[in-house]
C-alpha cells in the first residue's frame, strides 16, 4: 500500500462524463489497496469564461479580485469528482485550497506555495477517505485566495506530492508522454519512457508546454517521482499496464536512462528579437539597458552582446512576442537617448529550436552538428545561447518546421533507444 | 454618516453590465458619506448550472460536496462587483462566507447562521473600502463550506445587517416592493409603503415570494429595518428618492402605519389536500397518522380534525404539491391499516388564499366578511386556518384569482391608504 497523487488537467475534466471516467480510474487504483489524493483542474475552458467576464468588468481585472473568481472553477471540479466517487461507493472528500491549507505568499496571479500542512488529509486517507484537492490556489498569510497562474495544477500535484512523501505523482493529461518533439510536425517523433528532470526542466523553459515548469521546479527540489501519462485510456486497464505508461521523470542519470546524447527538439513560436546598435561599449551598459526593461516588468530570454570594432557594441536580446511593442517603446524613449544608441530594431519573425539531452555532458561536437545540419538546410542562425544540456538557437521562423525536422533525423531520435 | 447593507438579487447581477449599474448605485451611496457593505446573490441560472451539472455526476447529490459547488456563483459575483468598484476609483474588497466568518451550523444546503464576526470588515469600511461579502453561504466548525438554502443571500444580507446594527437594510430586487397582493392577478394591486414585520412574516409563508422567509424571521428577531425596493431603477436617481421607494418593513405598529386592516392577499399554489377517512375517535389518533408523516420528512401546512357522529373522525391536511404521491403511500402503507380507516383520499387541484393584516387584531368580523365575499362568488371553502393576523382558506384551485380579485376589492386594497 502506497500514497499515490493524481493530476487531472482541464481536458480530462472536461464533461461529467468525463469525470465519471476519472472517478472510475481513481477507485481502480483505491480498489488496489493505494492511499489516493486527487489534484484535478477546472472543466476546460471554464478558467477562460471567469477571465473573460472579469475583463468585462475591468480591462486590467484587480490580481486579488481575479483571483478570488478564478478559483472557483477548480472547486466545482472537486466537489463534482468527490460525488462521482460516491457515486461508485467510494467515501470521498473535496477540499478548497484553503481548507487544506496550501499556504503561498501574496502575489495574486502568480503566487507560490510555501508550506502544505498535511494533518487534515491525512486523517482522511487514513480513514479510507479518497481526499480531492484543487489545484491552481492557495491561502496567503492575510487569509485571502491566491492562484499560481497558468498550469498551477500540475505544481499544486507536486507539492502535494512532496508535502505528503508520495510514492509518485501521476499526471494524466491529454498526451500520453514526453516526446522527442511535437508528433504534429515530426511524424516519427518518439515518446519517451524516461526523460532526466534536467532534461524536463529545460524542454518545459524552452517551450514544451506538456508540464508547467515550476512543477518541474518541485518535482526536482522534492524529487518526487512524477510520470505524464494520458487520461484518454481505458480507464479499467491494468495497473501495471499504467505504471509503464507515459513518460517517467527521474533524478538518477543511470536508472533506466535511454543512451541518446541530444533526447528532445524543443522550439518556440512566442519569441521576438529586440537589437539596440551602435552602442558605446563601456562597463555598465548592459545593466542601462536591461534594467529599464526589468523595471517595466518585461521578461527576458536570450540575451548577446556583440564587441564590435569602432568602439561600439550591438546588443539583442529576445522578449515575449506580445510584448515586443513595449520593448521597443521602452528601449526608443527612455534608453536611446540615455546610452546615445544609434538605431533600435525589432523582429517579431524569429523562433527559438533548441536541443536537449543530459548527455551532451560528456560529448563534445554536439552544438557544432546542430549548427552543421541547420547550414545544410541553409537555415542562418541569428542567435546562439547554450547551457550545459541544451544548445538554443533564434532563426527565422518559417523555417522552424524545416530545422526541428532535420534536427530530429540528425540526432537519431526517431530510433527506439 | 451611516452603516448601510446593500443586497442585490441574481437578475441584478445578471450580466456584467447589470453588475456595473450596481456599483453605480453603491458609489453613490458612498460619495453621500456612508460605509457600506454589499451582499450579492450568484449571476441569474448559475446556481441552477451548478445544481446540474452535480445532478449529471449524482442523482442525489452529496450535500457536502453539492454546497463546496454551489456557494461558487456568489464567489465570482463579488469578485466581478469589487471589480467594478475599483473601476469607478473605489477601493472595495470582497470576501467568501468563510473569510469574515459567517459561522454556521453543519446542516449542508440549509445551514442557520450563528454568527458573524465583523472584526475584518469593520477595519476594511474604517479603512474606506467597499466590503462585498457572498451571500447564501457560510463555514461551520469543521471548516466546510456550507449554504443557506434558496433566497438564502436575503438571509445573509440582515444577518450582516444585524450582526454590525447597520441602519438599514436594502434589499434590491427585480420588483419594486411588497403589494396587496401579484399585480399580475390584480391589475390594481397597490404597493405597500410600509408594512409591519409580523405581516411580512405571515405573507412570505404563505407564498409571497419577494423576502426569503428566515431573512423575515432575522429581520425581526434583531429588529433590522429593511426596505424592498427595485434594482432596475436609474442608478443615479437621489438619496431621497431612493429611501422613499420601495416598502419598509417596521417594528412600530403606529409609526407611519397605513390603517387598513387588511393590508394583502397572499395565495400559493403549490398546496394538496390529502384527508383520512373514517379514523376512530380517540386520543393520540393525530400523532399516529402525523408522526408517519413526519418520519417521513414531509412538511404539513394546514391540519384540520373534524369530530363525526358515529364516533369516527376525519382527519384532512395539506402538503406540498410535489409531495403528495408520497404521502399517499405513507398513510396507505403505514397509517390506514394501523389506525384502522375507512378511506385515504388525496386532491392536488387546490390551493390557499389568505388575507393578512395587523388590524385585524382589532378589528372583529373580517373573517367573516371573508367568507361572504367568497360565498357570494359561488365559491365553496374546504379548511379554514386562522392566526391573530391572518385568515386562510383552502379553495378549489380553479378559483384562485376569482377569489383574489373578489377579496382585493370587498377590502379596499386598491385605495390608496
Amino acid at each position: 500500500m502506497a500514497l499515490i497523487v493524481h493530476k487531472y488537467g482541464g481536458t480530462s475534466m472536461g464533461s461529467t462524463d468525463r469525470i465519471k471516467n476519472v472517478a472510475r480510474r481513481v477507485a481502480k487504483w483505491h480498489a488496489a489497496g493505494h492511499q489516493m489524493v486527487v489534484v484535478p483542474s477546472a472543466m476546460s475552458g471554464e478558467t477562460n469564461r471567469l477571465i473573460a467576464l472579469a475583463k468585462e468588468i475591468q480591462a486590467q481585472p484587480d490580481p486579488r479580485e481575479l483571483d478570488a473568481i478564478a478559483c472557483t472553477g477548480e472547486q466545482v471540479s472537486v466537489g463534482l469528482l468527490a460525488m462521482a466517487l460516491k457515486a461508485l461507493g467510494l467515501d470521498a472528500v473535496s477540499y478548497a485550497g484553503w481548507q487544506v491549507p496550501i499556504r503561498t505568499d501574496s502575489a495574486f496571479t502568480k503566487a507560490r506555495i510555501e508550506s502544505i500542512d498535511d494533518v487534515r488529509v491525512r486523517a482522511d486517507l487514513d480513514a479510507g477517505r479518497v481526499v480531492i484537492i484543487t489545484g491552481f490556489q492557495g491561502m496567503d498569510p492575510n487569509g485571502n485566495v491566491t492562484t499560481l497562474g497558468r498550469g498551477g495544477s500540475d505544481t499544486s500535484a507536486v507539492a502535494v506530492a512532496a508535502a505528503m512523501k508520495a510514492q509518485e505523482c501521476l499526471i494524466y493529461t491529454d498526451v500520453d508522454g514526453v516526446y522527442t518533439t511535437d508528433p504534429r510536425i515530426v511524424e516519427d517523433a518518439r515518446r519517451l519512457k524516461v526523460v532526466s528532470f534536467e532534461e524536463m526542466l529545460e524542454m518545459a523553459s524552452l517551450g514544451s508546454k506538456v508540464l508547467q515548469i515550476r512543477s518541474v521546479e518541485f518535482a526536482g527540489k522534492y524529487r518526487v517521482p512524477t510520470r505524464v501519462l494520458s487520461s484518454l485510456t481505458d480507464p479499467m486497464i491494468s495497473l501495471d499496464e499504467e505504471m509503464i505508461s507515459g513518460t517517467l521523470i527521474t533524478f538518477e542519470e543511470d536508472e533506466n536512462m535511454e543512451q541518446a546524447v541530444v533526447s528532445g527538439i524543443a522550439f518556440n513560436r512566442d519569441e521576438a528579437k529586440v537589437t539596440v546598435r551602435g552602442v558605446p561599449d563601456r562597463p555598465g551598459i548592459a545593466y542601462s539597458i536591461l534594467g529599464k526593461i526589468a523595471d517595466a516588468n518585461i521578461d527576458v530570454d536570450m540575451i548577446i552582446q556583440n564587441q564590435g570594432s569602432d568602439g561600439t557594441t550591438d546588443f539583442s536580446f529576445t522578449v515575449h512576442r506580445n510584448e515586443l511593442q513595449k520593448t521597443l517603446d521602452v528601449l526608443n524613449t527612455q534608453v536611446k537617448p540615455a546610452v546615445n544608441a544609434r538605431e533600435v530594431t525589432g523582429d517579431a519573425n524569429v523562433c527559438k529550436v533548441s536541443i536537449v539531452g543530459i548527455g551532451m555532458r560528456s560529448h563534445v561536437g554536439i552544438a557544432s552538428q546542430m549548427f552543421k545540419t541547420l547550414s545544410e538546410e541553409g537555415i542562418n542562425i541569428q542567435m546562439i545561447s547554450t547551457s550545459e544540456i541544451k544548445v538554443s538557437v533564434i532563426i527565422e521562423d518559417k523555417y522552424m518546421e524545416l530545422a526541428v525536422r532535420a534536427l530530429h533525423r540528425a540526432f537519431g531520435l526517431e530510433k527506439a533507444a
